[in-house]
């Protein structure tokens, strides 16, 4: 599945933006970081909480390097997490975690180190191939040529891959940049597929099965916002590639901050306990509340871009999402949005206007293209939408140029 | 500096181990794990503290990537955790911290990673070699070995090493396993030198001086003790190191937890506003507590491993501590047995006598030799010297066997 885009007009700036007072916490000349997918947005959800979900660790508590030696599958990892991921997965309806074992990592950026580690030898003859679909998640380049692995290499573009060799398949899903589901590109005999789920939450896309690959990869910092407590976890099917990524985690950190995992496990766990309830008056279900603000964001900025007579977004299907029972379309965490006409450089339009992009470039597609975070806390989104509506009127670059010199 | 060695004879248990009465709490037929070297000792300190290191955080903190975007050197340290680390060492007087970068990793043995990355380069023509002398840090080499680099590659004991190339090696100092203050071995033109500092703390060895090398590596887990915390700091002189180091920790973890470095920062402060009061009623000087029950448990060891006339440990010089005023020697963190007359597996030995050790191969020296943790809980502390005392009147490994079946 591709992202088709939808070409949308019109100029000015919504007036049905929520809370646009909020801008005047920021210098009206900020420059705003929408590079990044900071999740800052949930915060206000969280404070909302209150002490339920306040972590306390006394000075005694967890100084072992080990949670849990009888695990078999990693040594590391804290009970408490493991069930409520289970409990979390088994709400949502968007994976299955029966018979799979659970790897932690600090964040799932280590995990995909771990996974690249686990599926390759040093015996083979050849690196093995890496690929993934363009436009594909910017940080694969830089997570495959790190430390230039004999073990593996990544080999761009999963369209373009014709080597008639074993290779790893990154399918990202919904994408990162484009937001859209997708399976294989590639799908030849002696190809390991490796499933980044990062945001196979009810929020961004409609859930409409349960999952069940051999390597799936998930994350905190997209699942509930905790970003900096950098927490993923693995789901994986041979409980052999979950030992090697272990082994994995093991020497390159000797494990995943305790802390942060028992932390973790709370904030998912009343995630968990409360998400099966909808329309409740304390507002306490936290998919129903990030579907709700991601849903008006997206409206706000669809709205927006059509003014402006420049941009184009992609479109989502309506879809049945099992979660919420309702018919549904995505809200990614990133817009995609493509310069109509062609650029050269679009992440540059948007930093003269005072917003950081990540351009289509490091995407490995047309540099036409920005992703821009769609997470960020509420001043800079209605920053980012105040700014958007000025690029307006501008028929070409050359005339875009011009005015802001 | 070498690991000399100290022959000393006799057999028995000693009648001074004190609280032998906790092993009642473990099976006598446990087997204990002294082969990693976790900090379970200074379990008993922490709780004793009470509610001054508890740690809180609340749902809504913490939630973005960044700690400090300001921070030229590393945009994920937090700025608690950086001034409890300069307190800290200003504190001891074991490193110099004005005029240096400071890099948080999770544990240092990421921050190891990280420097390897920071100091070579994907166009130099060869893989540097990096070396350390024998006996090794046995993790050096599989962190070298890892995911097989093209950028380093493990080239063995220092002591060997004659290339006329550009090289790295690690000095540990104190060294694990042997305990003893290390300087480095290949001192040639074109070198860099990572010093391990993981153990230059007072309850290991006398503090000397007030390190300044180029790249320092320190970590909670044998510092305070956090062990499941994995938080390790670098002292990096050149700027454009730390930022590469930092480069590494973004593209494979994005980041290090801000709940372990935000604890560990309350856990350091701590530690250094107290530790300068020696013999204080409350007992709360970190390094004083710790210090003496090392202490306690080297005599307790050299007079059981003297009693059984079959090892030998290393012998430490007396040296005056700058940090505590006294002439002291040595209690290392780990002990370095040697079977006096030579053998083939001294971990087999241990093992068949329910000790899990570390054997002398993996630290690139003799089977001769084991390394056993002297930081783990008393109950562990206690079995080891029952079980020790065990071993006597065996004048080889024939005679051993022969008991054992």
């Amino acid at each position: 599945m591709g992202g088709s885009t939808d070409q949308v007009h019109a100029n000015g700036r919504s007036p049905a933006a929520p809370n646009s007072g909020d801008t005047k916490n920021l210098p009206l000349d900020t420059l705003i970081n929408l590079d990044h997918g900071d999740p800052r947005m949930y915060e206000s959800f969280w404070r909302k909480m209150g002490d339920e979900c306040t972590f306390v660790i006394k000075g005694y508590e967890s100084l072992s390097y080990f949670s849990n030696p009888k695990n078999p599958a990693c040594w590391f990892l804290e009970p408490k997490l493991e069930d409520s991921i289970k409990a979390l997965h088994g709400a949502v309806g968007n994976a299955v975690t029966d018979g799979y074992s659970i790897v932690v990592g600090t964040g799932s950026s280590q995990l995909l180190h771990a996974v690249l580690y686990a599926v390759t030898s040093p015996d083979q003859p050849n690196q093995t191939s890496v690929v993934a679909a363009a436009p594909y998640y910017s940080s694969y380049v830089e997570i495959l040529n790190l430390v230039r692995s004999g073990l593996y290499k990544w080999d761009g573009d999963a369209h373009e891959f014709d080597k008639d060799e074993p290779y790893i398949e990154l399918v990202t899903s919904p994408n990162n940049p484009s937001g859209v589901i997708r399976g294989p590109v590639v799908s030849r005999d002696g190809g390991i597929l490796v499933h980044d789920l990062a945001y196979y939450w009810p929020q961004y896309t409609p859930i409409t099965s349960s999952l069940e690959f051999d390597i799936m990869l998930f994350t905190a910092s997209k699942c509930t916002g905790h970003a900096g407590s950098r927490i993923g976890w693995a789901l994986v099917k041979d409980i052999e590639v979950a030992k090697k990524m272990t082994k994995f985690m093991e020497v390159s950190t000797i494990g995943v901050s305790k802390e942060s995992q028992l932390r973790v496990a709370k904030i998912l766990q009343v995630v968990a306990d409360r998400c099966k309830r909808f329309g409740s008056p304390e507002g306490d279900n936290f998919f129903e509340f990030s579907k709700n603000l991601l849903t008006k964001r997206w409206e706000i900025l669809r709205e927006t871009v059509k003014k402006t007579q420049m941009f184009t977004l992609p479109k989502y299907p309506l879809q049945h999402c099992n979660y919420t029972g309702d018919v549904t379309q995505a809200h990614p965490a990133f817009a995609w949005i493509k310069y109509k006409d062609g650029m050269d450089d679009c992440e540059m339009l948007f930093k003269e206007h005072k917003i950081l992009t990540r351009g289509g470039k490091k995407f490995g597609t047309d540099p036409g293209f920005v992703r821009v975070s769609m997470v960020s806390r509420e001043e800079e989104f209605n920053l980012l939408i105040d700014r958007l509506s000025m690029i307006q009127g501008l028929n070409n670059v050359d005339g875009y140029a011009a005015e802001i010199e």
